[in-house]
């Protein structure tokens, strides 16, 4: 399809164009056969291709319901991907689901998914990378380019604000301008300019009382103006309530289809409500998102190579597991020991979410039988079905009594529309724990959770915590690797787990009173909280066990004083003093010592990730832009640069800083309000853009320090000052005159 | 004056009317001499009475500044008698109070103080009880009732959400309806209802907008209406800026005077701006209050019996003393021992806030003199001036190293008008603790601070803290009593102290960004905070030490099951199980189990103190009314009871509760939200004021649970509903009527 989109548009009728705005069949967009424009197929989802058998992408037959999925690799979710803290990894995962589309025709892949994670009870957390905008930025960054080098499209979910499943449909979010742009458009944003996503999707929820498909301000506005967006932007699936107000406010494409509002459309057209100009311009970005996605097909394309893309998301699921708690070195496993395997999760793996990320892989590394082919293990449930009974606890008691080790099998399942009401484990799982510690000390508990858990019950009994997510198609294999020590877990949280959930930042304000949600804790969300307010979490944003140990030293800055435009290049040696091989990820924070406006404890600006052999020390060297000083500042409407101190900190956790220095940024933005008729006078002569017209007025009223009046003139504010210069003599008409100049910087006293 | 208020203002011109709705000299209402209507004084503040010596009330001299003032009574600061938990003895320093007031000429006494304390911070917090709004409300009542019963006015201030010293006079709060009545206005509603003050002052700040003293929703509507207040709003001093619109608001007083809008009111009521009835109501109850006060000045007034004044200063400073830390049982001091007393502050205490608090007390029981009474004192500065010095230090070291315990004095002033900007104690009286316990382990730490201290660094040196707020007249002579065991402490922690101020509810939200405060902890201030967040503080609410001990039994619900009109009546035994004789403050907090609105974790809603000899029982007896369970929902528009199980909690603290019980409530109040198009209609089908008729929905359509579309229909909210309706068949108009009436509740389907 060597199409020129401009020449396309003035062939096609009305009709054609709008029908262009509407999906087809269930995934497809509308082909016009006339103009030899063929449909494209959009699919789930963020972990890995899913798509019905039967779907042919390449012809025009109308859509069946088989029911049957075609088998594809079920990557681990983004979550536990977000925890491998490693960009080469996830452009890789990206390649190899761009390959499987190639495959199965799917020409754009709907996701990934970069919304925040306000509380660890959102029902889709483990759909998301991280609760930290920058990580999210960059791991989805990764994934889209993966992706998208095999020319394959990808569509950034869920634009924006959609950070709950509670009512998600009809939820209206009430946000400061900071919070949303320095924490959740910023994700976006950073992808956006990054990796250039072909299409970009509307989320359910409103903003500010608008429909996110109808929001004129988050659409034409912000993602388009402000982030530069210049792609099809996507309806989630039945999103759209006022389709005339969709096409103008910037929503390319409603999905599903078929639709019925054409005709409400091409009226709307007709009255005058939407000009044609405005049709094009959506349907204009429709037909680039098809050409894009098209001229790839073109292209020859190999089968895709299944083992490899199993032992990605093998690596993935592996170094995506987080050891959290490894008391006693229990972790990894002695070789010759029996193993006691308890919990239904081992048999039935909770390994895909719920939703548009379930997937049917090709290859399911059992637990089990991965185990099985290394140790001696013996199985008992222990519950079923998130139930468990008498016997169950029984049979569990007896087989854990007789094992070197307890393997321990909890979790919960995690599906799209559904948030938690709870981060504790089932209660059920909780009795089997305690059974099991009755009878053997030695408990590794295996948490399949695609989010934060309160463990302060399970941890009392257990010696090893191992955090896998939902770890897709290679659990078995790489919970193997990494227990029997093949592996040292080298997982990183990219997310907060908290004491309670009752310390969360977003508590009692998520998810909201019926459809108003408040986000009261503003910019402090994830660590930027628990760091702020000093309040202590169970496991700290960054952190993660390894089975070697590594330490930092040398932080080195390439210059202590830079300009904003200057890049600061940090580097860190990175050694590791244990005695096995083992991979750390570097964490670089920035914490501003002096700001005009607040600014939270600490942010996270960059990160790598280094593999290191016993002894051995390698340099990570990371670069600092101005954005990593910059914050979002309301009057100004835009990100800017404060002049002064920034403390640079180099860690392993939020809470693990080892090493700290500090640089000097001198910008060329003035952050600072302007000062007005509420600020003191003293105010006005300590701001260095005021000082010299402060003592002007001074100067003119002939009040120095020894004036009766000074201390008082330095207290009032502008408004108050009225009064007193009108007891000083002064008359009003002078005194208006006098502060008006000195708040526009005047010289005429 | 036996005036008729309606006859009088008849008799008035409307310059005269004008004129009496500001004020004249500093402090004075202008007379209406033609009419005998003569002149009332207002005078500062809630801790005492403070004038100018050389004022005469009763004449109609102008006011001339002496500079010298009144020697009266000072009593301990407002979060002092807090600490006492005690009405009757609020009541009784009003009383005495409402005497000086009468002996020196003041008509009304403009306190107490009611605002909230969103952070320790806050500058006036020393002129507020607490951060609950129940016990806040309460002794306010009481302290109102003393004073009044006297025929002396007060004031209630400051109305409303004057909660901080920065930038107070054009600060602008933006709040949530629910935590406006349930936290802020609380306490002004239980004084207004319990204790009718006769005027009420209008504060500095804005809400949503409007400076208060022409806030016609706050004044006219909320002050007004809704809590029912008929008397005079007097404007703080300097607070109005639009006289006009002052006026319409339902401002009644503009202070101080002379005023200058005088002339621009009467043109506003010539220009039909204003009407003359407006100004006559205005003017009414200015005339109605200066008619009360005056009613009493006619009465004989005996000359105050100032040594009973100042006995009732001394107790109330030695019962709202907190002993927070009592290690080793270093207190009480032994009587033979030496003392050797550091710190400035000893010598010159910090006894009186400053500002409009400030006052010179008839007789200083200064602490250095009280305790050379009893112990072998010697004494060093420590410091001068908030400043040490090596010098200073040596001293104090020779001094500490030679005596059998130290009683070191620390504290910081505040004042009105200006913030703390730490909750630390000043770093060069930490530099004294750190040496004085270099060479005696036996410290005692005396606090004089008005509001939480972060005790963290100080703690580690000492054995013992006694926070004694702003003590007043009393402190050296209670003091005494406190240290050497006379009176065991009973102060109890009006307000929390929290680990650090990065814990503390506001935080950072608080002061503000330049003139906007958003109060996002909403509800969730003080121990309402902490305890539903789980945030451990230092020290909780409600919390202090005896030299004896208690036990708390026998918890007594007159009934497990009211209804919202009836009264429940709580019992506990309270024990003294130790050897001394004591005090105890029972404290009765309740907790919604469950709510259709979030709530605090817990509530305070009455408490008694109880004396009690060692071996003694006393039974403590406590009424709930409806207002004990009600909150305020915002669709309702006013408080009301959700029918329910509430847990009745008895303790010592916010932490400590000691004993627990449920109550049944049963109310005719409706709570809970309508259903609408949001809702599912597995809630329709769910809540029982919709039931029948979700039932009757599903038999039209014939639609039971083995029906496919069953589940899905239970899943979505009414208008995804309308999509499902289509698929099933049914016309959109025959969709639209079902669902309307199902919302409706009506039974045609």
């Amino acid at each position: 399809m060597g199409m020129d989109i401009r020449e396309c548009l003035k062939n096609m009728t009305l009709e054609e164009k709008v029908l262009l705005l509407e999906g087809a069949d269930k995934g497809f967009t509308n082909p016009v056969k006339r103009l030899g424009i063929p449909r494209i197929l959009l699919a789930d989802g963020p972990h890995g291709v899913r798509v019905e058998k039967g779907t042919e992408p390449d012809g025009d037959a109308p859509y069946t319901m088989t029911g049957e999925m075609e088998e594809t690799t079920a990557f681990p979710c983004e979550a536990a991907m977000a925890a491998t803290w490693d960009a080469g990894l996830l452009e890789k995962i990206g390649r190899c689901m761009g390959e499987e589309c190639r495959a199965l025709g799917v020409g754009v892949l709907l996701g990934p998914g970069v919304n925040g994670k306000r509380s660890p009870l959102g029902g889709r957390n483990f759909e998301y990378f991280s609760e930290d905008p920058y990580l999210s930025g960059k791991l989805a960054a990764a994934l889209i380019r993966g992706v998208q080098s095999q020319g394959v499209g990808t569509c950034l979910k869920h634009y924006a604000l959609n950070d709950q499943e509670s009512r998600r449909t009809s939820v209206n979010v009430h946000i400061d301008e900071r919070a949303m742009w320095e924490i959740y458009l910023k994700p976006f944003e950073i992808a956006i300019r990054e990796a250039a996503p072909f299409s970009v999707m509307a989320a359910y929820n409103k903003v500010d009382g608008h429909y996110m498909s109808e929001n004129e301000e988050m659409l034409a506005h912000i993602l388009r103006e402000r982030l530069g967006f210049p792609g099809a932007v996507v309806s989630d699936w039945g999103a759209v309530h006022d389709k005339v107000s969709a096409v103008k406010a910037g929503l390319s494409l409603q999905m599903p289809g078929p639709g019925r509002d054409a005709g409400r459309v091409i009226k709307a057209v007709e009255d005058g409500e939407l000009t044609e100009a405005e049709i094009d311009r959506r349907a204009g970005e429709v037909l680039r998102l098809v050409k894009k996605v098209t001229e790839a097909r073109g292209k020859k394309q190999a089968e895709p190579d299944w083992q490899e893309h199993h032992r990605a998301a093998v690596q993935t699921a592996a170094e995506g597991m987080v050891l959290l708690k490894n008391e006693d070195g229990i972790l990894p496993l002695k070789q010759a020991g029996t193993l006691a395997v308890l919990g239904e999760l081992a048999e039935k793996p909770c390994f895909v979410g719920g939703g548009s990320s379930s997937l049917t892989p090709r290859q399911m590394d059992m637990p089990l039988e991965c185990l099985g082919g290394e140790y001696t293990v013996s199985y008992a449930k222990g519950y079923a079905a998130n139930r468990t009974t008498e016997e169950l606890l029984n049979q569990a008691v007896r087989t854990a009594g007789t094992a070197d080790t307890v393997l321990l099998f909890a979790g919960v399942s995690t599906s799209e529309s559904l948030d938690r009401d709870t981060i504790l484990l089932p209660r059920e799982q909780i009795r089997l724990v305690r059974a099991a510690a009755a009878v053997n000390p030695n408990i590794v508990l295996v948490t399949q959770c695609g989010s934060a858990v309160d463990y302060s019950e399970a941890e009392k009994y257990v010696k090893a915590i191992l955090h896998v997510w939902i770890p897709g198609e290679g659990f078995g294999a790489a919970l193997a690797a990494i227990l029997s020590g093949r592996i040292s877990p080298c997982g990183k949280l990219a997310e907060t787990f908290p004491v309670c959930l009752e310390n969360t930042p977003a508590y009692p304000d998520f998810p909201g009173v019926k459809d108003e949600v408040y986000y009261r804790e503003g910019l402090l969300t994830g660590y930027r909280f628990y760091d702020t307010r000093r309040i202590l979490p169970r496991y700290p944003f960054g952190f993660g066990l390894s089975y070697t140990t590594f330490a930092l030293e040398n932080l080195r800055l390439s210059s202590h004083r830079i300009c904003s435009r200057e890049e600061l290049t940090v580097s860190v040696d990175v050694k590791n003093t244990g005695s096995m091989a083992g991979k750390e990820v570097v964490q670089l924070y920035i914490r501003d010592e002096k700001s005009a406006f607040f600014r939270p404890e600490k942010e996270l600006k960059e990160f790598a990730k280094v593999k290191l052999e016993p002894g051995e020390t390698k340099t990570v060297v990371l670069k600092l832009t101005e954005d990593a000083f910059s914050y979002y500042v309301p009057h100004l409407g835009r990100f800017a640069v404060e002049s002064g101190s920034f403390a640079v900190l180099a860690g392993t956790s939020s809470r693990d800083i080892c090493l700290e220095d500090t640089v000097e940024v001198i910008s060329e933005d003035e952050v600072r309000l302007p000062l007005g008729m509420t600020d003191s006078f003293k105010d006005f002569l300590e701001d260095d853009r005021y000082t010299v017209y402060a003592r002007q007025f001074l100067a003119a009223l002939r009040v120095d320090e020894s004036h009766m009046f000074y201390q008082m003139l330095l207290g009032v504010n502008l408004i108050q000052m009225q009064e007193l210069l009108a007891i000083m003599g002064i008359d009003e008409a002078t005194a208006g005159r006098m502060t008006e100049n000195l708040i526009n910087r005047q010289s005429e006293f």
